[in-house]
């Protein structure tokens, strides 16, 4: 197993104390909702029978209470978001409570992948899950990302390759960050979703097995709009392929680290028996917290605050930008989530090994060289010359700051 | 993957309300730390800068604080047990902070064993390990466990057949519950352990490898005496290879789950990279509790009294045991953990198809059928006859009863 490149990036922001860091995808620390969570603890173990079901061992596929309140969220969700939003994909049976969402990324490649098997991810993507491709010895065949979503001319032409060499029969999934995406930002319509999968499906027979699209959904609630487009689950009979990955971690409080999903069978099973060995399920504690969260609203009225805290850190960002960055840097404005995609013109190298990353350094801030969220697929070249730029931790001042400091690094290059 | 055999006996005793399981490894309800969980919790979050620590993202290996206490605390262990405790082996910089020591476990499977390589393991030993190793297709061979730890000439008979055929090249460490283990109850001596450990560096020239030595310890602050044996990393340069997994869950929190690893190079890099990919990290808010609960000394405090309460309760089964079971019954009277381990006569055949079994839900009580902690090896026929029978979360009344009722079960078939 390789090192992963954020590590460094990370350890560089640990040993830089005058750095700032526009890399991180940590969350804002101000708007932790420590008050509620204490309140909520407080109650929780104030209360004998809850405080004992909080401090000892649940079961694996988590609290009944908090597996119905996780489907019955994307359900009200897709409801909210103008479709029917019934039927069996969000029953409660299907959810699985887990450390993160990223737990649950690792336990579907557990389940799901072989070493020389083939996922779709799209290009870019976001990298930690190129890690754990990485680390399961997997290939990432990736497809092309527009603003309107996947380009599904390019997924149809890159499952025929895989037909045409036989390695359909070795593509399990795609992987797909359905929502304000990392590191674009885009946002997938329900039609491009449907249309993936149905394409999906017709190579099925090809591939001798379900092909599965995952629909990574960390950032759903981080929008700045008041509705969200309609997760995959929304479409009938297709949603038997979809399975749903969902996180209280970025939109209450990444340090709980409570995640959840929904699967079709057999993937169900399969993830269940792989966390009865991983952890035996998800601490109860914070399951606990997060369900307390949300039955008592704490959990929507903290979210509608931070979706106006990011709306307004994402536009002093833009602002900055437009103060600070030179003519040719060119981004689309994020309705959503923790990032800014930028980019600069295509001779400007951003990558760890670049003259502006050194500049940047010079001048203390740091980013997340594009290159990074690119898979290793030799049927086109890395682009080298973007940079995931993130609004989440950094204060407003920070932001500014480092904004004026990325734009004096492009700038001293011109 | 196949179904573990525990989900089957825990999902029975959900099934029956009446049914008193004397199965589950839960520990004791009525002791949970609910007031001194709530009010270090209320401390961390109503301090601004603990707080947002608690709530945010941290990294990969776990907090600083909770990793040096972890290391100090088994260097006290250790130290009070006789030894001098020094040495690289109790550095804080080798720990590694867990969901549960299962997890530990488990990011072992990940980062040392492919599929087709061998692990030792005692015979008999915890059963879930044996589910981790069916789960990566590793081959378990079982080495003979007497009263005083490990039988070090089975050991070596075992390695030498390995040797003989070829198969040491796969082997890649000896997994042994060291403390009251699982489900027998014995802790191995430290010179049993350091034996042990010299045999099995004998043969890593013929392996090609290290062979590590994973002492698990999850028991060892369960004893019911003021002392426990040292850890195998007070061994001194044997210590390279020792990996010690240890837990607060037992001790503290089932439902905290925070459990952490002492671990050589290279395989602490591993692991980590491992666990970043899998959860990022322990949930900060779980290891801040943990963390505030051993600076408090609420652990310490907590501990003592739960030490009193499991040996109370362990007596309570011990008499009632000689109350109402049928002569020819035997067991050993455990000095900690969580279980007895008792032997029906040899042609008492104890498994979930046997006559006891049904006698025993009959008479609605439950126990884990020896059979189940025996790996798959083919080289010695399983024992039948045992039953790994716990003291843990069973009431004090509930064991009495529980107890009245499996001793009529063997009777009716007397």
């Amino acid at each position: 197993m390789e090192a992963p490149p954020i590590s460094w990036l990370m350890s560089l922001a640990l040993e830089r104390p005058n750095l700032i860091s526009l890399a991180a995808g940590f969350t804002d620390s101000e708007t932790l909702p420590l008050e509620a969570a204490g309140r909520l603890l407080e109650g929780i173990l104030a209360d004998t029978r809850a405080g004992r079901a909080a401090l000892q061992y649940g079961s694996t596929p988590g609290m009944p209470e908090l597996r119905r309140l996780s489907a019955g969220r994307v359900q009200s969700l897709d409801s909210a978001a103008g479709t029917d939003a019934v039927g069996d994909a969000y029953d409660p049976g299907r959810a699985v409570i887990t450390h993160g969402s990223q737990q649950l990324l690792h336990l579907l490649a557990e389940c799901l992948l072989d070493p020389g098997d083939v996922v779709l991810v799209e290009d870019p993507t976001y990298f930690v899950f190129l890690g754990i491709a990485q680390a399961f010895g997997v290939r990432c065949h990736a497809v092309k990302l527009t603003p309107g979503g996947l380009d599904l001319a390019d997924l149809e032409r890159t499952l025929e390759e895989l037909k045409h060499t036989g390695a359909i029969k070795k593509l399990k999934f795609f992987y797909s960050v359905a929502y304000h995406q990392n590191p674009t930002g885009i946002t997938s319509p329900l039609d491009n979703k449907a249309r993936a999968l149905e394409l999906l499906r017709r190579y099925e027979r090809a591939a001798g097995h379900p092909i599965y699209f995952v629909e990574d959904a960390a950032y759903r609630e981080l929008c700045f709009g008041p509705r969200t487009v309609p997760s995959a689950l929304s479409l009938g009979k297709a949603a038997r392929r979809v399975i749903y990955a969902g996180t209280y971690s970025k939109p209450f409080s990444t340090g709980a680290r409570v995640g959840f999903g929904l699967l079709p069978e057999p993937v169900l099973t399969a993830v269940l028996r792989a966390k009865g060995n991983q952890d035996f399920g998800t601490s109860t504690l914070i399951q606990a917290l997060l369900c307390r969260a949300l039955e008592t609203g704490e959990y929507d009225r903290h979210v509608r605050r931070i979706q106006v805290r990011y709306e307004e850190k994402a536009r002093v960002m833009i602002e900055a930008m437009k103060a600070h960055f030179p003519p040719g840097v060119a981004w689309a404005e994020p309705s959503g989530g923790l990032y800014i995609w930028a980019h600069a013109k295509p001779s400007r190298a951003t990558g760890t090994g670049s003259k502006l990353f050194k500049a940047a350094l010079d001048q203390e801030v740091l980013y997340v060289p594009g290159a990074l969220c690119y898979a290793e697929d030799p049927r086109r070249r890395k682009p080298n010359h973007q940079m995931r730029i993130s609004f989440g931790s950094a204060s407003v001042e920070d932001i500014r700051r480092g904004i004026q400091r990325l734009g004096a690094a492009l700038r001293s290059l011109e």
